[in-house]
């Protein structure tokens, strides 16, 4: 049996567990961080890849932005393709900043060589993971690392493994409520090695479903195509994929999106959840283990990068000061910002998707909600304000202070 | 029988037929109104009575403001009630502009008056109203007058009839395209003599389900409850609305609301319309006989005069220039604005209703709506925009020349 003893055991190796790794050592509080995948897995993993700005400049704070400033495609602005209709949104000239590209697994890649430059302890295969929460003394994070049964003697525990993780079924029954949603949707998403069909990203509504072409470098072209709930990869050839996309993508008198080899294809289911609170006794949940959001507005991987920005800031008042009240009001600080991601992420499913069958009124409705976004100066500005995530900052309103009393 | 002739036969005496007469009146055009109901029912009849800023700018420009600007009560803003929690939106200072309380009733006891003295016909009590289009030449109402059949030939018929009247049914099938949406709640209108509970509108979001305090006057409230569809009034007697009101309208440490006799309760019913076009050869629908929004925002009075002051302007240009253009556009022009507004009321439905039992999500959401309109200043502009009713100048891009290529 071995016995190790840290501050902070993290568990997953996600944007999440190892920023968290990273800022907790910035702040001198140790850290473990445990993996279940390999190395190569967490490096290769295709998931998000658009920075808001605030992320981009939390990298920066904290060192990790070389590699990301030079290779990150930086975008002032989006496009809404309405049936074929283009409609340009100034996303920097309505909210004041904008958004990047990045892929979250070349973030990770950063990340991984940053904590082994600086020493970090990053445990990959590491297998049966139990988090023993303690609620008046060290809790132990028991775990299987190469073959050896392992103690991990720690203060506290942040759970960075995702949405199907172990650390938030380890909260007693009771203490958690959770709220979700599904949706009649997936996304069909896929990697091409095509230009991408344009510089910046274009959702595209149209009457056959939604499409959204963005892309992962001046090579590379990440696509999504809505397909039915519970569709499946077998169902969608290359031929098929390409067809479909030109259709829902096309622009009347302009050349058409240039088609490449797929590299990668998977289904992605669409679903909302939250749970609250986000913490309980010596347990700290920060991103997808905590919440998800539909991909409608790229909004996971930003809430992963603030929820671990705000944690290692409480765990750094803590240590340093033996101050509990940033730790205590972790969840109620988060939160607010939490469903302003989510509420924008389902509006934007209502945006973006093909309306349910038969519903002719609500299909006007969303007519109107496009109208509005690329008509309406306050509608838009409200829009590039949610999309670049600066609408979080009001979220909750006392930190703010602009609660009216 | 008698036999009339005028320029344009407006089928309706609320304000749409009303204000579209005498707008018509001032510019040389020729109308006739036909009511149904009674005069004594018409000014009487209580029903909308909020206004927006460019409402009471049209009945100002056409000289029918007089008392409305001595009687009529100038709201800078409105309250969100959360929970027994006030907060307070400024709409002056949001959008520029805001809105003004005058009963329906009173507006429409205003026009009539005017109309009088200027010698304008509006016959009350017409029966078996019949409109027969004719696209080659003059059309034809044929109705009941005093108990004699009456022939008015026409060059163009106004259908202001409401959701229920004679004219857009006249419209033969397969020319209309209509899209509508139900709700599963009502409300229970009550109007009281006694003092409002606030100097402004209060709308108050409650988990026994959405309450509005508005007024009439100093001395009379107007009272709205969120009830069950299909609800009745034999289900409320005065005690249980007012032990309902003071439970959803409770402010923590201040002054109940003050009781006084119920002058008047019905239930209202909730439902979107939207027929398209709004034309149909020589027939034009203006206000509910052509859309109809629930009361959540209070726009059908105010599209209702938006709707007349449009088609007055493309009747003058048809009898000053001979040109058709703006009777011919009527509709196209029309439309973006209806759907904002039918979007904007249906979002304020979601936002103020108590959300479907079971829809945890969908109630989290709702706070999430809630809270970003009271304190992210730019959802609070979008808001006030809507409220105030100048979001509609950008529907359709157009005219604003703000559609981006």
């Amino acid at each position: 049996m071995n016995r190790l003893r840290t501050q902070v055991a993290i568990v997953g190796a996600g944007p999440a567990g190892l920023l968290l790794s990273h800022l907790l050592h910035q702040q001198g509080v140790e850290s473990v961080v445990l993996e279940r995948r390999s190395r190569q897995y967490v490096e290769q993993r295709v998931r998000a890849g658009l920075l808001e700005h605030g992320s981009v400049q939390v990298l920066r704070d904290a060192g990790l932005a070389g590699r990301l400033d030079r290779q990150a495609l930086h975008h002032d602005g989006l496009e809404l393709r309405v049936d074929g209709q283009r409609h340009r949104l100034n996303v920097t000239r309505l909210a004041g900043c904008s958004t990047y590209v990045y892929g979250q697994q070349e973030l990770v890649k950063d990340l991984i060589a940053a904590r082994e430059e600086a020493g970090g302890q990053i445990w990959f295969e590491v297998d049966d993971v139990v988090p023993e929460l303690s609620h008046d003394g060290p809790s132990t994070v028991r775990c299987t690392l190469d073959g050896q049964p392992t103690e991990i003697s720690c203060d506290f525990v942040a759970g960075c493994d995702g949405f199907h993780g172990v650390t938030r079924p380890s909260i007693p029954e009771g203490h958690l409520t959770t709220y979700d949603r599904t949706y009649p949707s997936a996304w069909l998403g896929v990697l091409a090695a095509a230009p991408p069909a344009s510089e910046e990203l274009v959702y595209a509504v149209h009457e056959r479903g939604f499409a959204l072409a963005s892309m992962r470098s001046p090579e590379v072209s990440r696509l999504y195509l809505q397909v039915e709930e519970g569709d499946s990869v077998d169902n969608w050839p290359d031929d098929r994929i390409w067809k479909e996309l030109h259709a829902r993508l096309s622009v009347t008198g302009e050349a058409e999106l240039t088609e490449g080899p797929i590299l990668e294809k998977s289904v992605v289911a669409l679903r909302s959840f939250v749970a609250e609170p986000m913490q309980h006794g010596p347990l700290f949940l920060a991103g997808d283990a905590a919440h998800i959001v539909p991909p409608t507005a790229a909004k996971g991987l930003n809430l992963a990068v603030e929820d671990v920005t705000v944690l290692s800031e409480a765990f750094h008042a803590w240590y340093s000061d033996g101050d509990r009240a940033l730790l205590d009001g972790y969840s109620d600080r988060r939160l607010p910002s939490i469903w302003e991601a989510e509420e924008f992420s389902d509006w934007m499913a209502g945006l973006l998707h093909r309306p349910p069958e038969g519903d002719r009124y609500g299909a006007r409705l969303q007519r109107a909600r496009l109208d509005a976004v690329v008509n309406s100066p306050a509608s838009g500005r409200q829009f590039a304000e949610r999309y670049v995530g600066l609408a979080r900052q009001y979220a909750g309103g006392e930190r703010s202070g602009q609660r009216t009393p």
